[in-house]
């Protein structure tokens, strides 16, 4: 048992050759590609303040987050368990763009979450992400879902489905339904946990006029392929009010261009809540369209999340957890294999090494010559002149 | 004051455009440096159990390291304050190579200390830095020099010093003059507060031989010049004994290599005792050499660094914080400035998007002309033809 001493805290793991040399690759990839579509890049600090780290995010957040006392300030610090709220903090306190400007950035870093709950992705998840700031339309929802969608391309992923809801919709339906907030609350935890049963007895409860009472019957039934959903709530939801044909038309618009204009697969579920304390319109995912499903990314809109930094943005965005997907990424195109080479103290031989380094290979020095493998490439000096040759 | 609420903790800082992107292409271009001498990346996480991160560790990174509690087994976990104890945990209890192999490691990531001591480095260091485990010699001290040294290269320091010191040389003379360990402890503590009148005063009161103490006396002389003290230290610590004669030769090999061969500028400091409870043969450091004396890169050799993990790699390396260079690297070559284009959900558009992306080009969507700047490059449809022109 000796060596269980050294183990890592469950759901807290190293990345090792040749695990880490794919993930940096694909993280390079990533991040290139997000720049490529005029995201700036920032760079968070791993821990500060709860203060912030936890300012106007959800309990979930709160409990999430690995927390001790700063030694410096005697307040309390975290290490972040997202980095979202990071970067509203940069956008509203740091960065300050001029209302009516749009701002691009993205982010790349670790997290770090206290719970190990493997249904929710990784404990320690390598988060790449895509903000956009300032822009309160569907056009820029459709941005990042295409930015989405073209990383998911980035990192190899072929055959992918699109996941979309809108929590406008149930929003909007609470709201006309004038639901209190205990109400309120109790119907999205119903609906949160997708509970029928409950969700009908609730329903029975509620004193309702025959269009609302329609519209919440029907609510639950809307999930699916994204044009059947959306031909049925055209009928059950449509015509009661103008913010909630709103929600119906963007998502019509967003369904149309993902799914006519590039032929996308696209699920859509106007009962999901994920997400429901800090999302406020559309929210998208994407996945593995085979029978594993597998998460790729997710994000929504959050027009709320610069308020708690005393700054009013609209924001859209994404995040990809890298750790979590390393199996089901592609080691980029392998190297040339090394050339080794015996160490020699000269500027000869490092003028060499220098070169082969610059036409790009890999060049290993050897002590001995055990520590060249047979039938790998030697660079050796033969009769005054340096060659490349099979052991 | 309100904003105020929402400043980083001391020392911790958010890296913003442009900085962001310069940390990260001077850190990739490091990656890629250390890989093409055939290191592999590991990616410890930043966070695990403190029985590993401190596991043979010297009391300061104890007092460094901020920890808490693990929720899911009621240890304690700590951030890594430094991440060369997990490259250690990984080579001996991971990796477990065959005894007489070499493994070159290299990885990147953040770390955090719990004080702010600006005279030691950033505190929250964005660490670049490799190993080589396996090879206890000279040479792999040289190999780990040069690659320290084209590392420095690599992030454009073109006016680079050396610094070596060897920890040897004092615990010989030590053990030589069979001080027991508070003496020792005395002496290191001495030694390093370059307390030089302590100094006198601790030698007036031991009883030595006349060539131990003849070399003790020159000790805290023998630091400028690596040949000149090189040559001063062949006079009075040379012949007292075949490891002292050793220290002495590894270093002369070394100072020839580099400041012969390679021509650089070495500093040499037999007193030196940097991380002295860790390291264990040579140490080493260098320089950007003009008056502001940044220091670019430090390491060494720690031949006990895996004991404490119940491993014999003989080991010596090197990292970089490339958070506290950062005001010291230049941004790479700027890219072309990017293309806008209006936002247009038609397939053609998106063709057109996608192969300007593929030729290198930012694109960044407009949603109104003017998300446009005057002056920029700008794609448009033009008489059904699709036209890149100057707003």
């Amino acid at each position: 048992m000796q060596q269980n001493i050294w183990l890592t805290p469950e759901g807290i793991e190293d990345l090792l050759p040749p695990q880490a040399a794919r993930l940096e690759a694909h993280r390079r990839n990533l991040v290139d590609a997000f720049t490529a579509a005029g995201y700036d890049l920032v760079l968070p600090p791993i821990a500060e303040f709860t203060d912030s780290l936890l300012t106007g995010t959800g309990r979930k957040l709160a409990l999430d987050t690995c927390r001790f006392t700063d030694n410096e300030s005697g307040r309390m610090m975290g290490v972040r368990a997202d980095m979202t709220p990071q970067v509203a903090r940069i956008v509203s306190n740091r960065l300050k763009p001029r209302s009516g400007t749009i701002t691009r950035l993205c982010y790349v870093g670790e997290v770090l979450k206290s719970r190990n709950n493997k249904a929710k992705g990784s404990r320690s998840p390598i988060q790449v992400g895509a903000e956009l700031f300032g822009h309160q339309g569907i056009a820029s929802d459709i941005e990042m879902i295409d930015l989405m969608l073209s990383g998911a391309h980035t990192l190899g992923f072929t055959d992918v489905s699109l996941s979309l809801g809108h929590v406008g919709v149930v929003q909007r339906l609470m709201d006309l339904a004038q639901l209190d907030a205990a109400n309120q609350n109790e119907l999205v935890d119903i609906l949160k946990r997708k509970a029928i049963p409950e969700y009908q007895a609730w329903l029975t409860g509620q004193s309702l006029s025959a269009p609302l009472a329609n519209a919440f019957t029907a609510l639950v039934n809307l999930v699916g392929d994204a044009a059947g959903v959306l031909s049925n709530a055209s009928q059950s939801l449509a015509g009661l009010d103008t913010q909630l044909d709103q929600c119906l038309e963007d998502l019509n618009l967003a369904v149309d261009y993902f799914g006519q204009v590039q032929g996308f697969e696209i699920h859509l579920d106007l009962a999901d809540l994920r997400g429901f304390q800090y999302h406020t319109g559309l929210i998208f995912a994407c996945y593995q369209a085979d029978v594993s499903s597998i998460l790729i990314a997710k994000g929504g809109r959050y027009d709320r999340v610069c308020s708690a930094f005393g700054a009013d943005y609209p924001a859209t965005g994404f995040s990809i957890d890298l750790r979590n997907l390393i199996d089901n990424l592609a080691d980029q195109v392998a190297d040339q294999a090394p050339v080794y080479t015996l160490f020699e103290a000269t500027q000869a031989w490092l003028d060499q090494v220098k070169q082969l380094k610059a036409s790009g290979r890999t060049v290993i020095r050897a002590y001995q010559q055990q520590d060249i493998p047979v039938g790998a490439e030697e660079l050796v000096a033969q009769a005054g002149q340096w060659v490349i040759k099979i052991k």
